[in-house]
């Protein structure tokens, strides 16, 4: 074991009296967590972690996450020597400051991924696990251990507790990833008071049940070798992740230690001049950082430093044994996607069959997968349907299991929808990963809440989601999207793509493979859809395009996925009636907002009536139509034709729509204008 | 143990023949499970579920979840003489039918909950079973056990590698809930194929992490004796949930048993008649149901019937001892809210002081909940946030927990969003109990699953969800909801409620609690909000007014919540420069589009721009107003009122907006049209 000295205890005592003065400058945050957690903080990055904070970007570096996110991590960055001053931490949730309330990943230098919305940040280390056990067993070669860093997650009660970690754990432990390893901070408090209210479950026999390594530390406290020892046991274990249970006292050092009373809320005054005092420090001074503290981060720093130069020429010489896997390794680890990969995306004519989008989606998986080794990625136990594994593809699994291997890049990740999500941005957070995930459209909003973390840190995910609407038929209502559309298109962000024909699939991923800080949702068909006249990639990658055009039109239709060729149904008929009507193609609403002016003023042109048809809820089309069809509530279980006529959903129907539309607008008179010709712009 | 004679098995080989051709003629859905789990089901409801089918609300029923829902309930439900006749059978699936892809609560006879979503019918059974738990508490007295059923729970792979599962067993175990009683099917087969690709944990070992009696029977395809045991053994224990692990074979006496291609496509023809002959059904017949098998299940109808008869005269004997008790028990049950409860909502006057409408809302549930004992609920560890404990509620706990009793009605959910949203939806099935659940309104995301099955069951479910917008300040953008308000306005039959002051916030709470079919979302402030000059609870009700009223009106300035304030505050600047603006709150979009024509017409009418003002995403206020005022992306961290400057929703700010507006549209001339008028309505 290692030895520990004052200084180490000087160290501890500095996180602890920083983040009580950060906490009490802002007078707002999350004070006892960073004082109970500051010793495994101070053995951790003193003795174990391995990164370079003069750059922290350095590729093996090991990562660390901390789920219950909190001024913990500010501190700890500002004494490791990231860029993170003093004055940063004084700005501690004020506007525009590097330290935001919780962490954001892109945000603040050092932060890995966003946490603070609780289970994110565990399930996100299972994803960062996952992309080091994978690039590891593609890229390593004897003598060359080039990507084998671990990932350490700090969590509490409260991560615990949220569904979207136990998704998370029990795949992790599924796929034995052994350089996970994850320090829970068990302190017996959440917000509410004592866990004994509402958290009694056996944490540890869960974790063992999941097929983890199970630790634990009594006294989180004080016991410095206990966590040394705890922390290297778990870095020798191989096949298994590994939680250590640290018993810790919440607030440590405060006069209201170990109570809840010092989970949310700043210390008062008096409490921490007492504790400042019993630290050794100077109850007048705040921000105080003793220069041995410094001095003791200042090795971790060097530590870093040493060891990425040393990376470095290992990738070098790497470089010189295999020139082809440093080519891509060192492709995959700055961002940018192979040459040409775009020329294998599937092009069709309007004579090619009718198929189904996620079918499409399959083509174009099939297609650029060869050429792409960057996309990781499967389905929530939904392949045969969302039919995401095409057939050159090996399952990521545990080689001993004989159903895969590390290399492989389809991951089966069981009925775990939001786990699936936040696992999913942990795996774009590493690097040298698109991933892609996998399940009915309307099973999406089972993972929102990573979901809206992909698009706020900027994490490039592909949804696979299939199944997108009444389409879907049999299914019924409990399967059918209503509302999934308009959150997602309302997310910031994130781009929503809803591709009507094969054109627009290979479109829609064009955008999402090229946009490298934006999550998509491709929304696919269970159904057939035709290959539309009109339709190009060149002109769907715009987002929304004029698919079919008329002079001095009566009527525009603007649609999206499965409904753009009822549109055209309807256009011929109101055609035999005399009435002229162009027909819209709108796929993704974020990419044509991005637009120019001009240009999507031609597309959503004023002069005549432009009415919206989706076979989802309305909410939203009124910002690109002045007349909205769609599902007034919920769908219906039947064969899905039976259930597009009962809504109204058919040429027959929406011709008939549109004459009313027209007549309404010739009666009322006046210009029709646009409506993007707005006042003003957010 | 009982004995079981070849009639029981006729009737198991009914359950599987008629599941087999249910799902046949359907030509979709899945029919390995009904065939798997025929024999437990046929234990349970011929030897032990007490429940009668003539009167499928008897309140002291056994409640029975399928919660991998599929095609056995209405086997069951048609078998055990509920009203689904065969004809209803050979309607599966199609259009209009009483027998939709997957059971829907309230659409078909002696349907519990909806089912079909994984994982939300195994936390509904949570409870399902807290009900019981409590209203037993509650009323019971010596010699009176009238509330004592059990809930039955089957269950699958997907639904238990679901978090929404995981959240409740963990509660579930937590809270000790002796009636409870839940079935593994352990098949080993998802849609994935087998669950050795993703779910390899030990389930067992995992409930009993979770303080679950943990049961198994070995052969769950034929041993009858063994399956009978375990229930048996599950009903004797009253301290913890049981769960029971049994060991199915999926689509048993099919050629294809075992294996996922019985799990979600009909079988082929020939293996269908290959089965038949094997359980001895003629295999040109199709529905076939033996006399014997009506006969037997026809015990079960004799046995509910003479139990419900036993009941209702305890019941009336209850009636005459504890005559109190019996009158509110009976309103309970009958779903009357108590006569006068609304006279205790708070109303306000202008002058009062300004107070977060989380403390109004607090303010509201401490006047109501002495008169609403059926109010039942708590939050998901954010009580001291989301202020929903008032004074004198009593903690909802197993009494050996020294914590609280059961026939307390605060519950203590943890971090745990989706689980406390689906726990409430079997709450609200249960009857007799208005449940409210309570986080941040960004955090109501991760319960999307369960609330949009609220929403489609017609569950009233009340969430009580502050911290509503960027006001919460410091916490930041991981805590801001942006695109939260438009997904769950976009929910068909949900009331998204977003009142301005007081008076708003006690019409929001009428509403809410007079709405029996509706679930309710009360987005409510961190920050204090001034008491408005032109509010009422008679005018709020309505969804939308007119708050400030000007003839001939240049601006009219749509808002809600905390931004009413803001919105007044702009329409004083604008009058100082001449410009007369009316001020519409529109707290609730639903309630207000369920207003006739004419009165909304009167609240947005024609005449003058309508301007929305909103501190969350613009998304779908376009249907209401002609320009939008909102958030253009993701909020930010820092003292609140520094954000909303940040973001321009300042009074002197939406002032210039607002004379932007208006200069816009005087140059465009014409007549501004309410946003109201279309060409069609949905
Ligand atoms: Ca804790
Ligand atoms: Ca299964």
């Amino acid at each position: 074991m290692s030895s520990f000295t004052p200084q180490d205890e000087l160290a501890i005592a500095t996180i602890r009296t920083l983040a009580v003065d950060v906490v009490g400058k802002a007078n707002s945050g999350h004070p006892g967590a960073p004082m109970g957690m500051a010793p495994v903080a101070h053995v951790l990055f003193s003795r174990f972690l391995n990164a370079n904070p003069k750059n922290s970007k350095w590729f093996n570096r090991d990562r660390f996450v901390l789920s219950n996110g909190c001024a913990l991590q500010y501190v700890l960055l500002h004494l490791l020597g990231y860029k993170l001053s003093l004055d940063d931490l004084k700005a501690f949730r004020q506007l525009d400051s590097k330290t935001p309330g919780h962490p954001e990943a892109g945000h603040t230098d050092g932060i890995e991924v966003t946490t603070g919305p609780l289970g994110q940040g565990f399930a996100n280390g299972v994803g960062l696990a996952i992309a080091q056990a994978h690039l590891g067993a593609v890229y390593n070669k004897d003598g060359f251990n080039l990507i084998n860093n671990y990932t350490y997650v700090f969590t509490g009660d409260g991560c615990l507790m949220e569904g979207v970690a136990s998704e998370a754990a029990s795949l992790g432990g599924h796929l034995q990833l052994g350089n996970l390893i994850v320090i829970y901070d068990d302190n017996h408090i959440s917000i509410d008071g004592d866990t004994a209210v509402a958290f009694t479950e056996n944490v540890e026999q869960r974790f063992l049940a999941y097929g983890w390594q199970v630790l634990h530390v009594s006294n989180g406290d004080t016991d410095l070798g206990g966590i040394y020892n705890a922390i290297a046991e778990a870095r020798e274990e191989k096949n298994k992740p590994t939680i250590i249970r640290l018993r810790t006292t919440i607030g440590y050092g405060s006069k209201q230690q170990g109570t809840h009373g010092v989970h949310g809320s700043p210390l008062k005054a008096d409490d921490i001049a007492a504790l400042k005092i019993r630290f050794g420090f100077d109850p007048e001074e705040k921000f105080a950082v003793p220069q041995a503290a410094y001095d003791l981060y200042a090795e971790f720093g060097k530590r870093g430093a040493t060891l990425e130069a040393e990376w470095n020429s290992q990738l070098q010489a790497y470089g010189q044994k295999y020139p082809n896997e440093y080519a891509e390794l060192t492709r995959r680890i700055s961002g940018e996607l192979p040459t040409g990969w775009e020329k294998t995306l599937p092009v069709y004519k309007p004579t090619d069959p009718a198929q189904a989008s996620r079918k499409l989606s399959e083509i174009v998986l099939t297609a650029i997968i060869p050429s792409l080794p960057d996309l990781m990625g499967g389905s929530a136990d939904l392949t045969g349907s969302n039919l995401t594994k095409v057939k050159s593809s090996v399952d990521f699994q545990p080689p001993s299991t004989g159903l895969g291997t590390y290399a492989g890049t389809y991951i089966r990740y069981g009925v775990r929808e939001h786990g699936m999500g936040a696992i999913a941005n942990g795996l774009a957070a590493y690097g040298g990963i698109i991933p892609f995930v996998a399940t009915f459209l309307n099973f999406v909003s089972y993972a929102s809440g990573a979901v809206r973390l992909s698009a706020l840190s900027g994490h490039q995910v592909i949804w696979v989601a299939t199944h997108d609407s009444i389409g879907l038929g049999e299914d019924g209502p409990t399967h059918q999207p209503i509302e999934t559309g308009i959150a997602l298109r309302a997310t910031p962000n994130l781009a929503f793509w809803r591709p009507a024909d094969g054109n627009e699939t290979s479109a829609a991923y064009y955008v999402a493979m090229t946009s490298r800080k934006t999550p998509s949702v491709l929304s696919l068909s269970r159904q057939n859809l035709p290959n539309l006249v009109g339709s190009t990639i060149e002109k769907a990658i715009r987002g929304g395009y004029v698919l079919h055009e008329e002079e001095n039109e009566d009527l525009t239709i603007v649609s999206t996925g499965s409904e753009v060729s009822i549109a055209l149904e309807a256009a011929n008929k109101l055609k035999a009636e005399g009435i002229k009507t162009r027909i819209v193609s709108l796929p993704c609403w974020l990419t044509f907002d991005q637009q120019d002016e001009e240009y999507k003023l031609s597309v959503l042109r004023s002069g005549a009536p432009i009415l919206s048809l989706e076979a989802l809820s309305t909410a939203g089309w009124e910002k690109y139509s002045h007349e909205q069809y769609g599902l007034p509530a919920w769908g219906a279980s039947g064969p899905y034709l039976k259930v597009y006529e009962k809504f109204g959903i058919t040429g027959s129907n929406i011709a008939v729509v549109g004459k009313k539309v027209v007549d309404f607008y010739k009666k009322k008179g006046g210009e029709v204008v646009s409506p993007l010709i707005k006042a003003f712009h957010l």
